[in-house]
């Protein structure tokens, strides 16, 4: 039932299963923050850890860290804890570079083999599209822009290779990754998965739903810290034959060999590149401690609780979503339209409700279940529906200026 | 005159113009660390930026801190603190990814643009030429390998665009920029400097020099911490024709306009790519800010004055160098050829004395002239002659076992 007082919502956080890992934040006082899906917030243990990265392992630990402090191979250790986050085998996955650098690497190598066109949707997250555009032209393949549709009408006109997001960035839509995965086995043409508003939050099962390749985002469900590292993930039995071509000494079989032919290392290690942050990446792995024996079914069903009061309300405001409705499947976030978004979104975060906006006139909430409530969505929909009531976003000092993100 | 007493190393220090700098850093006691040319340790002002970052930034700003706290430029920032060092125009160098990716982006840029093989010399640093081969079998561009040499022999064979190291990452030898760049003018090639071991060091002066194209690490005499993100350096008029492969978001010229077309940045901030590590980010930009106002010939001077000394030692304890001899230029390290080199450097780590070993047979030993003193490269050089000696190295303890850097 989804609540319609705040003494409900209360009643839904008093017995909600994950309600105790809030205390693994330390979330800023009067502040409720709908913003996780853009930049987790730091858990206690990945500020602790950092000290700790810094203090001894690079002041007193220096070179010796690469070993001492297993720095070295600190890249596999963390993407084996993403791995269980999103059904793949621990050995899978690796931590390194950004989503838009993993993309090309996962299409580049997938490109060597097969036929087809590049494709992605024409409402992708734009960098997805950005690195295809770029591939493209330096690999001579071509680039089509599909629309939005079905998995079945999606490699109908050649499509070899698709860069789908699993949760949309705007809407939250979640993608039926089986479906689609049986719709490109027929036409032999492969999916890259970008998980990035999906990891931490949805119930991914990618092995068992038949997916090979995957990229992901550490900053957002992850709580990774700002700009963290990114993830690949290669299937075993795939990744042994892609040749990815930024072969850089850290995805060599050997890399202190100092040999002068590139040897890739096993599996999904050799879509490690260059030397990786350790600072920021150590925030990333200790994060990803607090999930942590959590179920992630649980953490994909409070989302859908979560968003279902904010649509609620919003629509008893008289807004509109373009989101997935009231019990559909959904990520972490709505997107509620509006023409004054922009200034709305300054006056919620004037009054201390963080979230973003997207032009030209989305507003995005989200709640990631670790630390949002159910009270909180509440509070936060009060909030928005005096703004609203109040016309307070009209004050000037709403109006549009140089907001980046 | 090269110290022959300890005294007269004390000496040299008491009348060293950077001998103050030292102070920037909280070395451990009772340790000579001579491995900065592969891991600089942290300045103090390092450490403070990161801890404000993780606590304030992070946790308290959150979201907002991608405007109040700047981290959307703070590539731009760091690039114009390294753009001093390296002798480019402020606004020519960006900071991102690592030196691997930025070879790559550079390389495939400047081949849609030129004519001939891609190069690197068989004895560079292997992730550079492990790039191109990468870079080559994607664009089906062939590569050579080419034998260590005279600028005007290497683009005699049809090199079109070549990678090379401004300071040799064995020997310190240091590459005389001006003289490539002539001799790749007669052919119009390209060069693309690889500075890792350069910057932060030698007295570099690219534009003077003609060098139009360079990449560097942040993470050596930088002291930007272990894996800190690399630059790249594209002279404004050049970066105004490359369009580089690896187009992500933070590269387009309007990022948050979310557009579906690839728009690139102005001149070389269009080599961003994705989301920085911002935490691996804002330590090397609060470690570069230790080279304010300091004279880069007299940091290029003490490594060579340091580097004369070590090898006057080594010499008089009978072992050979493959690095430049006592006054030549150099950068800041010199190798040392033993057979027996892998135990020795054990033995001298065992007694605090920290450097490294290449195989076959290279000990290394670099010198930050911010930290290093005189006196601790003559207390270095007793070390390793006490154990040459006494044949320290012979303890089983020392044996070759699983050190990987």
């Amino acid at each position: 039932m989804t609540p319609t007082t705040r003494r409900q919502a209360e009643a839904l956080d008093a017995k909600d299963p994950l309600r105790d890992l809030r205390d693994a934040f330390d979330l800023p006082a009067d502040m409720i923050y709908l913003d996780g899906n853009s930049l987790g917030p730091p858990p206690r243990c990945a500020l602790q850890r950092l000290e700790n990265v810094a203090q001894r392992e690079w002041k007193d630990g220096l070179i010796r860290s690469w070993n001492d402090a297993r720095w070295i191979d600190l890249p596999k250790r963390c993407g084996a804890k993403i791995a269980r986050l999103i059904g793949a085998a621990e050995n899978d996955v690796i931590v390194c570079d950004t989503v838009s650098i993993n993309i090309f690497k996962l299409a580049a190598a997938l490109l060597a083999r097969r036929q087809g066109a590049l494709a992605c949707e024409a409402d992708e997250f734009p960098t997805d599209g950005y690195i295809l555009q770029g591939l493209s032209r330096l690999a001579g393949t071509p680039l089509q822009h599909l629309p939005a549709g079905a998995p079945e009408d999606a490699f109908k006109s050649g499509a070899g290779l698709l860069v789908k997001s699993a949760v949309h960035y705007r809407t939250a839509a979640v993608a039926d990754i089986a479906a689609w995965e049986r719709a490109a086995a027929k036409t032999g043409a492969a999916i890259i998965w970008d998980l990035s508003h999906a990891t931490g939050l949805i119930d991914l099962d990618l092995e068992n739903a038949g997916a090979r390749y995957a990229v992901g985002c550490g900053y957002k469900f992850l709580n990774g810290g700002p700009g963290a590292p990114a993830f690949v993930y290669a299937a075993e039995k795939e990744a042994a034959e892609l040749l990815q071509p930024l072969c850089g000494w850290m995805g060599h079989a050997a890399p202190f060999d100092f040999a002068n032919d590139y040897r890739p290392a096993a599996g999904v290690n050799r879509f490690a590149c260059g030397t990786p942050p350790i600072l920021s990446l150590s925030a990333l792995d200790a994060a990803l401690d607090i999930f942590d024996g959590v179920d992630m079914a649980a953490v994909e069903n409070k989302a859908r609780a979560l968003g279902d009061l904010f649509l609620a309300r919003a629509s008893a405001f008289g807004l509109e979503s373009p989101s997935p409705g009231p019990g559909e499947r959904r990520g972490g976030h709505v997107a509620l339209q509006l023409c004054e978004g922009y200034a709305v979104i300054q006056a919620l975060i004037a009054q201390g409700v963080i979230g973003d906006f997207r032009a030209p006139d989305l507003m995005r909430f989200g709640f990631s279940p670790l630390y949002i409530r159910f009270a909180d969505l509440w509070d936060a929909a009060e909030k928005l529906k005096t703004i609203l009531d109040t016309e307070e976003w009209r004050n000037p000092a709403y109006g549009r200026k140089g907001k980046v993100t």
